[in-house]
């Protein structure tokens, strides 16, 4: 057959197609979509291992299109070849070329940009963040690679977008992990969005740089069909070459590919209609006469199948209990102690889990002996599933996410304070149904000595936010979880792996004496009711349990009888803490290390939606912190001491 | 003078400084001072052009230390040097050796981090949190270039460090804005935390990645005195050649240099004491005998001083109202029509703005045309305060923080999703008291078509945290602004640049209704009741302002009496605001078009606070929105349309 032709013929439909659907939308990028029209068309009619009729088969090549703006053309191809859609994978169908004018609709599986979530399992992750998508496609070839699946990843990224640094991460963490299974393919058109790509990103220095990143290089023209099957055979060929080097392309090419009428600057984001969409259709139409003579009847494209999925064997084990796990590791001594770091028992809890779960996977950012989970890279047996991540946060979150569409269940850990650097990625990931575990240590102040640099202090604030909304599986956005205690922090590890979502828990650096026992049970939405009293009611979580225990002890010596709850959870079972609270006379004082917006407002949006008379006093971090030698300065020079705790109890109940 | 023994005495002088403060402290990083040790002393004993009687004068010569672990160096060579500390910039005194025992004490101008707002003003920005300092650097550099000051700023990066994709994105600044006055010196000591260095961040492949980025590169012995000069020399001579371009160094060290007990890996953030640590100042005093010998009483270095700055113009002009700005660019017909997007007004407002400050600088992230950024841009007279900083927000945010040390306002602007990216560089921004203004565009649903991969959900919950506690000058972290049409967000962006502080202004996509005039005052703190009504508060703010005058109308035709706030600032007075709701039978309804966490929660804080009974109905987004065609598609998807409000008001006052 002649493939150009045949490529040709299927690109100028997709060209086509994508400017009718987002003239149908009214908006859209149907310019980039034609960047990219040859790329896709070789990649979904030819390349890739893979079926229409399962588009999210597990042994499936994937392709993630980091430049989610140009979906269009996925879109067009998926519909020539009748790709299956719908949320429900037990309820698809076949897409139409007809359904491509929903494009954008409130009600349609094809959304602005691309996610799987919303009905298009043939993408793995949303992007449209740019900037992200070659870390996912990381994550997609090292779950691959774990599960020994034959399976290739390909990833398209925009030549200005590569000017995001978490490109240059995920770059540095492929070359690293020698991940041959993975092709970034640069999309050289040469145009952004306000203005021309910078010569930083022209398709010369990308190439120079990749080369210096450690990578092979092809350059091809992205509308070459034949220099572009070329390209990807030579990448197909290296998979098992023991002294392979990861390989990546820089096509160059043309943004409004076959219409002149709406190519360079200018036309970023914009869509042609009326007379203008006439004339690069018909634009369109004259390329094809151009380019497809040489096409015949017979010239078809088969699609190879991906190889059988061996069937998924069910995690089913129990989590022993952290007693019994620290007498397995010679702790004793710790135990009888009873102070452990809850940052140390989330390592403890980490080897347990990857003995009985082998989907669990963990990865760090070069600070594994502050977030002990190298209590979990140190085993011989589990040490395949410890992914040194270095100092780059942004691709450690994204390469989770990539795992976790790849089935495992990804625990990822660094200071909370660095989670900071990744809440797009991790907006992104929750947008995309991940099922990502974050576990941020050296939360809040009580770190002390390294200063602010180091502290999470607005963290609670935003994750607050992702438990005042629902996930597509209806759940909350994410499960904030601050442990106060060793068993706390095991146990709540082991139910973070049972769940499916995101997750984000907060450990501490000091070593917190133990307030709980193996029995103990906790939930996602809990709370633990520590002192039962009956004058005011003090909420707090993680550190600021410990300090509030102190308090009381004092409130009771002044005849104050206190309530003390450890909120571990957001969201928390609000009737139940209500019902605590009244029969306190509606008093309440919440207690946290970090700035305000947190399990106050939490507890604030709470109370004031019953209508009732509560009154509840925030205690928080009301300034910027700076170093001090202990945790004990730093909670006084932050008014968050045991006594500071007792003065606002007293004052709330005006007790002179 | 034999300036290589010179250098080693101060040199080891400053390891063993670095060695008891860090001691002293009982916390810190030792090894990595002593890795940078001689070129700290080279930079300020010798190279820099500047005073330590005046370390922040605005001529001199600058160090960024990117690594801010590694601060001890820079402590000891200050206390060496007699450096003025102190936070009241009337008030300081001579840093001396003794003091560096007060190291990471609670009241020391030493934090544990560099932070100039701690008191000690010889550094411009916090760092500690890695990855950022090559992007203050630049801005430092490109503020010393506006000025037309003759000013060099050396940046010392750890090799680990470079990890961080941040390090990329300054690179490529830096490279395409040819910053020839900036000089990145990678500091290659080859021991992260938790393990060796990658191979991706090898000295030979940092250095490679360099000439890639487009960087001349000079690879020096980090220890060795009359190296690091003439690479220092080197960068020197070039300040001014036309063709340069711009160079880095890369500098080989030792981690724990002239210690061999504390040197390899297990020593990183590991302070020797007792033995160990006599035995690592002992062998610091045998380098010494090694290493001085050539010394002679007469070899002191005298520090060059800056150049005389010229006395600051102070920016007294007042803004001209929007309708005259608006008239002098004929926009007339708009200002009749009476719709006028609050982005194109943010764009309007900055274009009158550079034509009153001089010192109000530019910079957005390849959607100027999208967040109006161009409407400055484009003018000749004000084009070259404006700085494309391309698809590299972490980068923008970081460049703006070190012009804002330089001394200009800098304005940035990308869409509020986006910002998100760079939450880490904003908060380290509030630590150094930077002086600026983020604008995020297309926030919040209303955005529709594209998706929620371009809409900001979480935002106003984060920016709530920092209006929750206090900057070191006192005013709140953050002041969160949601201008509801053109008027307010034209006088908002006047008042930002009269503030010194950071503000975070969410602009709208949408062409909105005027609803104020040129006469109308807007306040930071402040908010304006729109409507008085005596049975329910609707308190809103940007878009949701709008929806929430239609639902007056439908609630008045139903006889309900409602009053309409338009929240515009966070934080905002909070008694003013009790006293309407008081005056509204106490209840109140919020109207959010992002996620829980924002003004809803920021209200129920303060009414909670009161403990009077009122009632508060949070209406904000509670699902993970996808594209549709319309804003009001969207809205109603959401729960959110003035016929929900009606229904939400409806209900609170119980009316069947």
């Amino acid at each position: 057959m002649s493939f150009e032709a045949a490529i040709h013929a299927q690109a100028i439909e997709v060209g086509k197609l994508s400017l009718e659907m987002t003239a149908a939308a009214g908006s859209g990028h149907p310019t980039t979509s034609l960047s990219i029209a040859h790329l896709v068309t070789v990649l979904m009619f030819d390349t890739m291992r893979w079926s229409p009729d399962y588009p999210d088969y597990p042994t499936s090549d994937r392709l993630v299109l980091s430049e989610g703006h140009a979906v269009p053309a996925v879109y067009a191809a998926a519909a020539k070849l009748g790709v299956m859609i719908g949320k429900d994978p037990d309820n698809r169908r076949k897409l139409t070329t007809d359904d491509l004018n929903s494009l954008r609709e409130l009600n349609s599986e094809l959304d602005g940009h691309p996610n799987p979530m919303e009905g298009f399992p043939f993408f793995d992750a949303a992007t449209g963040s740019l900037g992200q998508g070659l870390s996912v496609a990381a994550g997609l070839g090292e779950a691959a690679r774990l599960d020994g699946f034959d399976k290739r990843i390909y990833c398209i990224i925009g030549d200005g977008e590569s000017r995001e640094g978490q490109v240059a991460e995920a770059l540095d963490y492929i070359a690293e992990r020698k991940l041959t299974n993975v092709l970034p393919i640069f999309n050289c058109n040469d145009f952004g969005q306000a203005g021309r790509v910078s010569d930083q990103q022209s398709a010369e220095r990308i190439a120079k740089k990749l080369e210096a990143f450690g990578f092979e290089v092809l350059v091809v023209d992205g509308h070459g069909p034949d220099a572009i099957k070329a390209a990807f055979t030579v990448f197909a060929e290296r998979q098992g070459q023991a002294d392979a080097v990861p390989m990546a392309i820089v096509a160059n090419t043309i943004k409004g590919w076959g219409c002149p009428s709406i190519q360079g600057g200018g036309w970023h984001g914009k869509v042609p209609s009326g007379e203008a969409l006439t004339r690069a259709l018909g634009e369109l139409d004259e390329r094809r006469v151009e380019l497809t003579s040489a096409l015949n009847a017979n010239d078809v494209f088969e699609i190879q199948p991906p190889a059988d999925a061996p069937a998924r064997t069910e995690q089913t084990a129990e989590l022993p209990s952290l007693s019994d796990t620290m007498r397995k590791m010679d702790m004793e001594t710790v135990l009888h102690a009873g102070r452990l770091a809850t940052r140390k028992a989330y390592g403890i809890a980490l080897r347990a889990l990857g003995r009985i779960n082998d989907d669990v996977v963990v990865l760090d950012a070069d600070v594994s002996n502050s977030t002990f989970a190298e209590t979990f890279a140190k085993q011989s047996d589990l040490a395949d599933r410890f992914f040194e991540c270095k100092i780059a946060e942004q691709n450690m979150v994204s390469v989770a996410a990539g795992m976790s569409a790849g089935g495992k269940v990804p625990f990822c850990s660094t200071f909370s304070k660095f989670f900071a650097r990744a809440y797009d990625q991790i907006e992104m990931a929750i947008n995309s149904g991940a099922n990502l575990k974050l576990v941020g240590s050296h939360s809040g102040i009580t770190l002390a000595a390294d200063g602010p640099s180091q502290m999470s202090l607005p963290d609670v604030a935003w994750f607050h936010s992702w438990t005042t909304m629902k996930d597509h599986r209806g759940n909350p956005g994410c499960y904030l979880l601050q442990p106060a205690d060793a068993f706390a922090a095991y146990a709540l590890t082991g139910v973070m792996a049972e769940y499916e979502g995101v997750c984000y828990m907060r450990t501490l650096r000091a070593e917190t004496e133990f307030l709980y026992s193996d029995d103990q049970v906790f939930n996602l939405g809990g709370f633990e009711v520590l002192n039962e009293g009956r004058d005011v009611v003090l909420c707090a979580a993680g550190y600021m349990v410990h300090e509030a225990n102190k308090a009381i002890e004092l409130l009771d010596a002044a005849g104050v009888s206190a309530t003390l709850v450890d909120l571990y959870s957001l969201p928390f079972d609000t009737d139940k803490l209500l019902d605590i609270i009244s029969e306190n006379n509606g008093y309440v004082i919440s207690l946290e290390d970090n700035y305000g917006g947190g399990i106050g407002s939490a507890i604030a949006d709470a109370l004031v939606e019953s209508g009732d008379g509560f009154t509840l006093e925030q205690m928080h971090v009301r300034h910027i912190p700076k170093s001090a030698r202990t945790p004990d300065e730093l909670l006084a020079s932050c008014k968050l001491s045991a006594q500071d705790i007792v003065d606002q109890a007293m004052s709330v109940l005006q007790v002179v």
